[in-house]
């Protein structure tokens, strides 16, 4: 049980595996999960978990940096509500995630250790069910910003690089019962509170916000990056957010595994992402290690195009499977899903470095670098003039895409 | 063989069905369609596809006009290259056009359908395998730039209402080929184009861009309503175009059949409708005629709310089953999504004019009428105000969300 | 909150609604069920669970059976473990169901309710995490099959009409540790005991295998009724089996929603239906009240042609959302659901009295009930028949399959 | 250009790759494919298409056998239309098949190359648009009887190793308009008669059924393996099929891309493999050419631990890109391909010849070789033992499932 791939201080194209990788561990699964499901009774014990809920809470988040450390990683991410427990009124929730980000803050120290992205549990809650941000009853969505008033706090405290909004209940299960545009209104209200607060108090992370299409409702509205980018513009967002992409959570939308990483890199708006996967063949988030080592060269590819993640990183948003009770399998998971991405790492840079699909790409679009191409490339370019150069020049001439010739020489890389 | 739901002169909340309605024949499926599918040959025989290129157009043409005149349908939709073959050269192709449009002119001005919406096929000619205006060679995006400049002026001269472009080639069949980047902005470069040409001959139709996620491509830019909005958006787009809404390229992209309805008319940019449906357990783009009167409630009620679909309409971009060979089943075909689209109307009109749901959400929604919630509605809130609410106020209450009670209710009209 | 359309002794084809339609209330959802879902905690408070396990277990039950009566429902199912909590062993889970299984035989006499069917709960307690009767370890089988063996005594005492078996952990997550081959032949072992055991008790009711694709594994090994199917005749065990079917299995499946209730009857071995549904852009069991009145009406047509589904029925395996908090929810939801089927019934019902899709479906089969097509349909028929025949013959005749028009007539109907 | 991994004299597990693998070339994509698609023109320029029909027909022909020769190919597949032209009655068609097929074995004995299966086109045809062997008019059925009659004729003259029946339109669209049960039987008879005449011409080759879920129809009653074993059983021909399993296919219902060839195997009836893939996010047939590595290791282990495919093979059911318009990509496309199944093989040899993961295993599954298991295995046991066994040993031990493990080995290997 060692890394065969994952050597974190390996260089590759100038910059440290960690530094391109910047994997980070997180909390709710890994050390919240029970391996309850819908169907089943929790079957992981873990010892960390007995005793009253402080106390429990605290052998947790011990236990939690005695791992990252075994790990070797040097990142983590949390709900509010993984690392301390909620209480019955928002004071006293407060008071204990004062406390136990108190011990967090010393363990980091004591570490070195760091906070990828903080984030609100605003969906779990019965309070919740109906939505949060988009609560029919405002008072619900007030709940919701105190809340967040208090993550950001935390956030600050900790020292987070990024700061995740997934809105798991901002969405509906019936168009009947929904005023879809009042909830987009107030979702997009409730994001420029928390810019303003975050603004107020000086914290410096990034937010970001995390696609997702659909369960726990019927249809969210942060369905996929496109979606997001959409609202964002719409309510005139863009420069305060980026997306937090997860790949389980892009299948689930019904593209492929690097969609949402490719376009949101497009739009220059890919801040993170959540390193999972999931199984085609089934429509919900089974939050699985990541192991395919062509989807690990896909997305590691893009990082390198644009220059890697930082602030963001490579979150572990996984879970060991219900059925995997042995504490070694949460260090075997991680263990070869880094491996997994560090292979993917070392083939996209190897891709990147040979450069013969760059310039096969490069020379694939070179007709817009002059000429007419680049009049269109720049936007100045008007439809008499595409008639006139085709009066002029008549039918193209056929050029084979070459999909076979790309995927045999990709496939040498991996 | 008659209509037992749609009467065109009765009115409904103020207006002629027919006016609700703008149904409207589209000419490929309808008079061009052969019945091919990707394992199997034509079956459908057409007496007017006899003869020359030419002459069959004509033949073809006149049938059609009959047709929209015996079933009393007033609109008609059409690709440029539906109407017209396509020459050797663009001249050809062009003086092709001018003849067939004279043609479509006299036999608007004789029956009095019009037109409303023209597109252009920039798909089906093997130039556009590679995409139109993202084709890697810009000779090809040049070609179709030279063929929207016609389409634009046959706009013009045949009166159409709308113009719509449908980019089943922009898009991707591997990421390994594609500059997404590059490519995205050329295609924004063609839609203004299109617009600075639109605006010199003075043409009034309203521009709509047709969303479809898949196929023929892997990936479509336009993969939904959410990801137009966003490309409109980011490229400063979005005051010259609306959406025209295909229900099977809808339930194509993950979402329920109303699904992108909804979301475009929230966001103001619902235009039109492709009045068709697919199953939902099937993966491709079927263009079944409508039958389902829950879903034609849903989407007329959507566009009641809206205040009507003007300039746009209900284009059936629909065709019969390839075994459905009679000549009659043409007219079956019509008539009975007509009547489930009546049905809808007026049961979308009955839950307008009962307004009982309507009540009952507007209620839901209430606390945002005043207060806090005025605040959060108006943007002038923040999170300090919401913590303060919520220590004054504590825990909100749980709230019923009475999704089966709609659901009951909505049974009513059904 | 009445009933619109169903009306227990209203007499349709000869028979009283009530038993055509046979409804049951199911009740781990209805009883048990607490809101609760993969993100988010219990939502739904119901008094009958306050107190000590038994004591709570017991007033859960009088719940039920008041709940029964007040909706006029004459057949409940169960798990083990819903009625009566699992104790810390075999015995004492006994003891428990033996001591529930009192009470529910007195309110059963009391009220007249009776047992639509039993079924042993396989799935939840982690010692199946793995499987049961496919679980690698033969321990746990053991396990399983003890539970099933006192499940049987329970049907027997209580008189259940039917005992499913539903094996939600009878699959795998991954092909990599799972020996497909000795898995399926453990099940098959499995079924032979119980089929043996209820034989020596003099058990006469029908036994049922419920199919379904997926979740809680990746595969199940019965996946949709043809697996079953499959399975069933592999091991000589279709004389003792009927189907269970619920439409939200078959939809997620990847069939349309009524294929599995036409397959299984097409191979005589429809049992009984789970009347629900799911949403078909979701990928998981959403286990909604069934509201939709075609699919009751496709439903509903195939159970008539069948004869009805005596000695199974129609169960609501249903659960109200769980933002659906009221209590009355559970009484409109119900109540909706029944009138959906009432109305597919009534439906139906006139399809087959008017017998016009009928005959046309007759017609269109008729060349199969003379000469040649008579010889095909008893089995006696060769090739070298076939090739006089056409020799003969020549080409057949092109027919139109006319979908549209069946689809009109249907719509006729709904 | 050249091989990387395939070199067909190396023997892995005593047997050379070229055994192993028994690659073939499918006639119909290769040969006659013209890259058109649903929304556009055929793209592929292949000059063996110029000329009269029966010219053009042998000139495709040899070309295919140098292709076989260059590519080094012992095998190909083809359907009776694709390689003689359909005439206008069914004497004319024999005959054309007849020219062709003298020719192709005259190729075959100069070449060596050799059939690995021929299939009948039964769906391509208008007459067959609502069936072949499911026709609702006998008369259809008869001309597919016919057509089947000489497809075996053929395969007994070319030594086809084995025969293929793919009943792309044996389904629905509607099951308003459908006699299921009817349809079967005819399928049944159908496939009665093939089975008798086959005997009678004392053909030696494997008959096998490949399943399909849907595309053309909605719906296929070969849905995928277990459907079609089902009916196999159902109707006492088990014993005269075997399935040929493609990938692509099993991807559209819904399962695992390795899950149909599990399965098969699972139940002694994998005959043959389409070699081919899609994209787990579309919805339709894409026919690519395998490249995953990860899916031609799990194929490939399959056919090892089953002992191989013969008299099956892997054929390349797969059609380049229609973008794909270079005459070089063909071959790109097959060695990509066959060298990602050479890799694949070599992956499996060494997972076989390891041991590891099959050590691991059989210690899972070792309770049932003694005891108690024995009995279960066996199928001696009741379920009275099963409850004494418990109540003497109690609760079974929670055992890790440990898929990250047998995943990250797995890793290891690819």
């Amino acid at each position: 049980m060692c890394f065969k791939h994952y050597h974190a201080e390996e260089v590759l194209l100038g910059r440290k595996m960690e530094d391109w990788l910047r994997f980070s561990v997180c909390y709710w699964h890994s050390f919240c999960g029970t391996g309850g499901d819908p169907f089943g009774f929790p079957t992981l014990c873990r010892s960390w978990n007995e005793g009253a809920p402080m106390e429990a809470a605290k052998r947790r988040l011990r236990a939690a940096f005695e791992f990252f450390t075994k790990l070797g990683v040097k990142y983590y991410t949390f709900h509010d509500r993984d690392v301390a427990p909620e209480g019955s009124t928002l004071e006293e929730s407060n008071r204990n995630l004062d406390e136990l980000t108190d011990l967090a803050l010393q363990l980091q120290t004591q570490t070195g250790v760091k906070v990828l992205w903080v984030t609100c549990n605003l969906f779990a809650h019965p309070r919740y069910m109906n939505g949060a941000a988009t609560n029919p009853d405002c008072h619900v969505l007030a709940f919701a910003g105190a809340q967040v008033k208090k993550g950001l706090d935390v956030a600050r405290k900790l020292g987070a690089e990024n700061f995740v909004f997934w809105g798991g209940r901002e969405g509906f299960h019936s168009v009947h019962n929904t005023d879809v545009g009042a909830e987009l209104k107030h979702m997009a209200s409730f994001f420029k509170m928390a810019v303003k607060y975050k603004e107020k108090i000086g914290l410096k992370c990034q937010f970001l916000i995390e696609p997702k299409p659909k369960e726990p409702c019927k249809h969210q509205y942060d369905y996929d990056a496109m979606s997001v980018i959409a609202f964002l513009k719409h309510y005139g967002l863009e420069g305060d957010f980026k997306l937090n992409i997860e790949p389980n959570h892009t299948t689930l939308a019904g593209h492929s595994y690097e969609h949402d990483v490719v376009m949101a890199s497009a739009f220059g708006m890919l801040g993170s992402v959540d390193a999972n996967t999931g199984s085609p063949d089934l429509g919900w988030d089974t939050d699985q290690f990541p192991m395919d080592v062509r989807n690990t060269t896909l997305v590691m590819k893009t990082v390198i195009e644009q220059g890697g993640l930082q602030p963001g990183g490579l979150n572990f948003d996984a879970k060991v499977r219900r059925e995997s009770t042995d504490m070694e399998d949460l260090f075997i998971a991680h263990i070869a899903a880094m491996d997994a991405f560090a292979r993917g790492l070392r083939n996209a840079a190897r891709i990147v470095e040979d450069g013969i699909m760059a310039a096969m790409v490069k020379e694939r679009y070179s007709s817009f670098s002059r000429d007419i191409g680049q009049k269109v490339d720049e936007g100045s370019a008007t439809l008499e003039e595409m008639e006139a150069f085709i009066k002029e020049n008549g039918e193209p001439k056929t050029t084979s895409g070459k999909q076979e010739k790309y995927e045999s020489i990709f496939n040498c890389y991996i």
